[in-house]
Formats: structure tokens, sequence, C-alpha cells
């Protein structure tokens, strides 16, 4: 999968890219089956809502899910991505988020960069984020929302936002969204959803500004949310658990774009639970080696 | 205004009509101008957001509001609803929901004829809804969601939540919730929001099952709430305080279709205060009089 210099000059322009359908309704079902199993475990990987018993995200599923396991190596998922940044590749997140059916709370403005920066000093925005729907998206599930162009404003000072839902986020101050939104074109393009059927994918830039309403239809909003940073780019800190923030900066290698379907075994190095070492963390800066 | 026997059967079969734009933005301007002031009164008549100082509903301003004062007795708005509901009507309640830039919060699936029956002790749903927007409703900002033709469900059994947001409700089980979207089209037609500019109306049954999202874009979504309520229909409790629930049951006299711009005089019985009389409650009914 090659992306077309148009596309490569609208990602650049609008700090995104929305692929419909670009898994089939069978690949997605391989995936969505093995979420249940996944939300159940009753383990730090689960962040679940507040005030309810629904998973708000789960972490790391690549490791220890073969489904998910082989996600994280798609071609389809990884190959653009490539191209964009330019360079190899390693895991840095790995989330399925819930946006549970009439459960789903809100994600407040944020650029997923600034968390990065702030508490893994990821040393640039080199890293993409991917979005991969297991459900359609519509406008009453709570879809994403984009400020178009707002990527190219940069890395912005942001609030370390801890109250608000279950999930401590570095949020950005409302007067400038609203300033944002205003240049990106205020109610005529200033916010975007892209919305569409499962196995919809969409790229979008670490700087982005988005956010996402909460679901109160009847219908899940299960999204996998995979970032993938520059290998140069790994982050220097591990104040964050490894479930959360990866410390193997290891290049991805692709399996074949079959891979969903044909299920070729894949390693998974946390089958039987998370390593101890997962929970050690430290503020220290890492050492750099040379 | 007259409705159509298309616009009748439409009504009778969805449980709501939609009229964009029916009132100019020079009308629009003249109540949204008298917003600010309203909101400022640090009084029992506005209930703010939880954790927030931003307004979520200013109750009874048409008594000591004029330009609301006229829109409560706007033919506009008053005859569809009489002719719908073949009776005098009087103002059982009336709100200002602000739903405000990045603080609305959400309301939960709800019928309002629940809390009249079981708060007010309304004996039938003999009553309608009617949302003026005085910003323009779009996908972002918190729009009212609809299930269609719920209403003919009649009255659902309700609990009563008082924690989830800062104004108590009686909400619907979400199981029910699901099964109604279901028949009425699921993901083709299930849930419907009406948008449109500012200015734009909603008549919507009494019994039909709503609900709102939070409002995380820049742009306010406040809207007026008219509840209205056939004379002989009237409430038979005061168990909530007469800004909430109006215990004055006397005809609305409709004023004439410019009312709103001409400015004619107009009553306020509440311009120096709410009376004290007005926060007297009682859980006994009313005694019948013949």
């Amino acid at each position: 999968m090659k992306l077309t210099p148009d596309q490569v000059a609208a990602f650049e322009r609008d700090g995104y890219l929305f692929f419909p359908a670009l898994f089939s309704p069978r690949e997605v079902q391989v995936l969505l089956d093995a979420v249940p199993a996944l939300y159940e475990r009753r383990e730090a990987i689960n962040v679940r809502e507040k005030g309810s018993d629904a998973v708000r995200t789960n972490f790391a599923a690549h490791l220890y899910s073969a489904p998910f396991a082989r996600l994280a190596r798609h071609p389809r998922m990884v190959e653009p991505v490539q191209q964009l940044l330019g360079e190899a590749l390693y895991m840095h997140q790995f989330k399925i988020n819930g946006k549970m059916a009439f459960e789903g709370d809100v994600w407040q403005w944020h650029q997923d960069y600034g968390t990065w920066r702030n508490d893994d000093l990821m040393p640039g925005p080199r890293a993409m984020n991917v979005a991969i729907f297991l459900d359609e998206v519509d406008a009453f599930n709570g879809p994403l929302m984009f400020i178009p162009g707002s990527h190219r404003r940069g890395v912005i000072d942001a609030r370390h936002d801890t109250t608000t839902t279950s999930y401590p986020l570095w949020t950005i101050d409302h007067a400038l969204i609203a300033q944002l939104v205003e240049r990106a074109g205020g109610r005529a393009g200033g916010m975007v959803s892209p919305l569409g059927p499962a196995g919809s994918m969409i790229l979008f830039h670490s700087c982005l500004v988005h956010a996402s309403g909460s679901n109160l239809s009847p219908w899940n909003r299960v999204s996998v949310y995979l970032s993938l940073c520059a290998v140069g780019n790994h982050i220097r800190r591990h104040q964050r658990p490894e479930y959360i923030a990866h410390r193997d900066f290891t290049p991805i290698e692709c399996l074949r774009d079959d891979c969903l379907l044909a299920a070729p075994p894949v390693e998974l190095p946390w089958r039987d639970g998370v390593p101890a070492s997962a929970f050690v963390t430290s503020c220290e800066p890492l050492k750099e080696t040379t």
C-alpha cells in the first residue's frame, strides 16, 4: 500500500488521512471476537470508566493476543506510516479503546505527543497515531473530532487533567481550542469527524489536536489506537509502566497482507501475564547508549 | 401558522416536527442578547453544571425577562401546539438550557412526561415540548437525539438518577433504549438529531424518548425549552418549586407574530425577584376544585 502524492500532501495540510473500510468485515470480526476476553481481565492493563465497569482502554494486547499481534505488524497499517515518517518504526503504545454503548466517556482536547513528551521524554513528534474502527462509527457513538491543520502549530502547552475522566491526560486550554477551530474554518470545516464502517482506518499526526464526545448510543465504538514511533525517536524515560509506553525499540517487521485471516504463528511475549519488570518505573532519563 | 395534514401525520408517527429557521436572525438576536444577564444571577433559578460555573439550565425567564415573556406567547410556537393538543394551553415549564461551549454536560435518556407524572402528578401526557435554537445546532455541540416513534410506547418505567449530572432526572434503562432504537430502525434511522440554524424549532411529544451528548465544541448550544400543557391536564401537586413547575393554569393568549421585534409591553410578575411562595412545596396532592 503506497500513498499517492495527493494523499501525502493532504496529510501534510490536514494532519490526517482517512481510509474507509480498509479492513474487510471478516478481518474485523477476527479482532472483535478477541475483545471480550481481553476486557474481562481484572488487571492494570484494563482502565475502566469512572464509576462504571465498562473498559475505557485496554493496553498492549499485541503482546498477549494473537489477532492483535498480527494487526500490530499489518502492512496495510505499517507501510503508509513508514512512508510518511520515512524511518523504521517501533510500537510505542497499543490500546483498544472501548467507548462502550451508553458508558463511553469523553476524551478532552489534547495532542498525543504532548503526553509522550511530558511523561515519556519522546524527543520529537516523529510518531504517528493510527485508529482502526472495530465498530461502525457514526455521529451518535462518540466519534473522534479533529481540528484540521492543528498539527502545524507544533507542541502546545498543556495542563495535566487527572480528574475529568478515569485516565490522566495533558489537555489544552479552551481559549486556544476556540482559536484553532476558528483558524481552521470555524463552522465551515474547523472541526471534522471521519465517520465510516468497521474496518476503516485513520492515520493522524501526533500533534493533531483531537477529542471525542461521550457515547450515549446503544452501539459500542471499539477502536484500536496504535502509536508508531520512529526508532531513532524512541522515548528516553520509563516513568510510565511498560504496558502503557513500550520499551522495546526493535523495528516492526510486517507480516503478509492476509495475516489476519491466514493467522500465521506470532510471538506473544506476555502470553503468561504482564511481567513484573513492566511495572518498574523511574523518573530518571535513560542513559544514552551510543 | 397551521400544520398540514401531512405534518400532523408525521407528528403522530415520529413524535416530533422540525421547523428549520422558523424565527429570523433578528428575532433570535433579541432573545440571545437577554441571556447573559439571566445567567449571571446567583439564584436558585440557575442550575450550574457539576464542578463548573457554566449554567446548565435557567428557569422561568418568561416571568422576569420581557423578550422571553413574548416568546412564551408567540403564535408561531403556541398555535401548532394548540392544534396538535386540541386544547387551551398553560406554561408548565420554561427553561433556557445552556449546553455551553466545552462545559455542556449530557442529558441522559428520558421522557419528560415521566418526570411530570412522578414529581408533579400531571394526569396524562397531554403536554408538548418545544425546543427553540438560539444557536446553530450541529453534530459537534451536543444536539438533541430522539428515538422516532418512541412516544407511542407511552409512559416507560424510569429510575431517579440524582448523581450523573447536576440535575435530577427520571432516566430509562439502557436495555430498553437499545430495544427501542432497534425497533425504530437501528442504525438506519433508529436515532435522529434535528440539526439547523439558530431560530429553528422542534415540537416533540412529552413521551418521546430523548437525550443529548456533551458539548466539547467551542460553540454554545443555547436553546429555549418550553413545555406547554393542556389546561385540563394541569399538575396536581406542588412538590417542586414554582419556578420549575408552574402553578398558574391560566390559558396562554398569543401576542402578534411580530412581537419579538415590535416589543409590546408584557407583564413580568417576577420582575422584582422570585416570590417566597414559589419556594413553598408540598408532597400532598392538590385539593380538587370542581
